[in-house]
């Protein structure tokens, strides 16, 4: 097929990996994305605390397009204290996970706009445009979707395994609890099925993108959609960017490569892109019926992530 | 009656004047006030803002007991920042109301308690112990209670009236909505009957007294108890030490001054106290069948906080 000068793009995303790349392609489109760019995001990482919805994922991508990120960091958002976490503490609660004083007010007003019968979707698309957001920021679904995380010691719930317990334990198996009853977001299903090109961020194919395509016709949109696709590998040089991604393909008995990433998405896209620490798997890579795009994939500032966008964006037709 | 050398004392109490006298109290019984005080605390304030219940007589007293509160305020905590409500203002929601970033801590694990059905006093219970307060620290009552505003523009939430429109407008008339239906928290009836002293704190009579006496059973217990009753009067030269206690009056047809007080009073409290700069109202105060205490009834800081405390406990029997 032919892929339009300005194609629209959607891209499944986890936290920073997903949130950095939806940057570069927000930066790549015109308008920020505004019309261009569908960021759906991963839900399995959500948790309460203290009675208040926190969507780490959706934060993040949100947050990293505004350009409030706290960089350093990855999560959270920059200049951020501490006061309200001190203060639960001192009321004896547990804090082992972190809530920043401005990072607050966005689940605060998440979980206020959810009591009051608002989907995520809505509350979603109403803190981003707050924030100045142009792309469309999307939760895989609105229902209730929690993973669950199997480890030598017993079943944790996500944020348990990986703040808590610093995601140090050996995962045995992934549960997206909630995944069979959940149903796509509104809008969801659509951006999928007509896009012209749909990227995979390279999030943790587990722990992010699996999630997403658990959601039931997800991945059967990825499967049969017609837009072009391109998937980015989260392990370079046989390690992860960032997170436990090397440790739980070894765990769940995958190879921990590009190429085992690359064996993950066979089926569900037309491009493997993999670094050029990686360039010697092309090959292999190529041998599963991928075409292989080869490219620096480690994005720092917003530069490298819109040239990282671009390259993807060209590998599957005109540049952007 | 004789009373005891450390008497029981219970407080029936609004806000800033109910948290400084409990304060004195606490400073003038054994121990902080740990077996001798008890604080039956307004409710008719609470407000949800953002999803969160703020309870805030109940904190400035718990704040003030715990030495914490911020005293050139009256209201919040010491040394408070602002990050999540300037957060709030960026994602677009109304900030008329303060919410500090340590005191959010408090709404946070209220509401996630009660979200999880612990009664409002046992989670008040909870908080003011984390605190360090040593005194008992009741809500009136669990069951909800709010206090409407009739102005010339119509009713509204006391909030609205008190913050949002600077408690500018004339009061023409209150309702507790809900009192009707209201139980008296555990341990409130009890605290009123059994108490050897029950002092009536110089708070608004209207907005911080009569919500508290609506609650069914008060009244009566208040009237029928065998402890002896002091009331302090929160006019001091015809004016309010602070807040609309003074319009108030005026607006429902009372004489503003510590004797407009006194006659509301009447029948509820055996010794009325008045400040001396309304000493020339001590024989009419009397002439109401009151005994009348007449001291400094303006409490800096905690010295006199806990001299005052000191005088009522003796204008009741012996020094405590």
């Amino acid at each position: 097929m032919s892929i339009p000068s300005a194609p629209r793009v959607t891209l499944l995303a986890g936290g920073v990996g997903g949130a950095r790349l939806a940057h570069g392609l927000a930066l790549a489109l015109p308008d920020g994305g505004a019309e261009h760019l569908r960021v759906v995001v991963n839900v399995g990482d959500d948790t309460e605390r203290h009675g208040l919805l926190v969507s780490p994922d959706l934060d993040t991508v949100m947050y990293t397009l505004a350009g409030l990120n706290d960089e350093a960091r990855g999560w959270g958002l920059q200049d951020e204290t501490y006061a309200m976490l001190d203060q639960l503490a001192r009321l004896g609660e547990d804090t082992w996970f972190t809530l920043g004083d401005r990072d607050l007010a966005t689940h605060v007003v998440r979980t206020a706009r959810l009591a009051a019968g608002e989907p995520l979707s809505v509350v979603t698309a109403h803190l981003a445009a707050a924030l100045g957001v142009r792309a469309g920021v999307v939760p895989v679904t609105d229902d209730r979707l929690r993973t669950l995380v199997d480890t030598p010691s017993g079943r944790v719930a996500f944020q348990e395994y990986f703040v808590r317990r610093r995601h140090a334990d050996a995962v045995l198996g992934l549960t997206f609890d909630g995944a069979e009853a959940a149903r796509p977001a509104p809008g969801v299903l659509d951006a999928v099925r007509a896009a012209d090109v749909l990227v995979v961020a390279p999030s943790n194919p587990f722990l992010s993108v699996d999630p997403v395509l658990a959601v039931p016709g997800v991945r059967d949109a990825v499967r049969t959609t017609s837009a072009r696709r391109v998937a980015v590998s989260p392990i370079v040089g046989g390690q992860a960017v960032k997170g436990p991604a090397a440790q739980i393909l070894e765990s769940l008995g995958h190879e921990v490569s590009a190429l085992g990433v690359a064996r993950l998405y066979t089926g569900l896209v037309d491009v493997m892109c993999i670094d050029e620490a990686d360039a010697h798997l092309a090959g292999p890579v190529g041998d599963l019926g991928l075409e292989v795009l080869v490219t620096d994939t480690i994005m720092g500032g917003p530069a490298g992530r819109e040239r990282l966008a671009r390259e993807l964006l060209g590998a599957v037709g005109p540049a952007a």
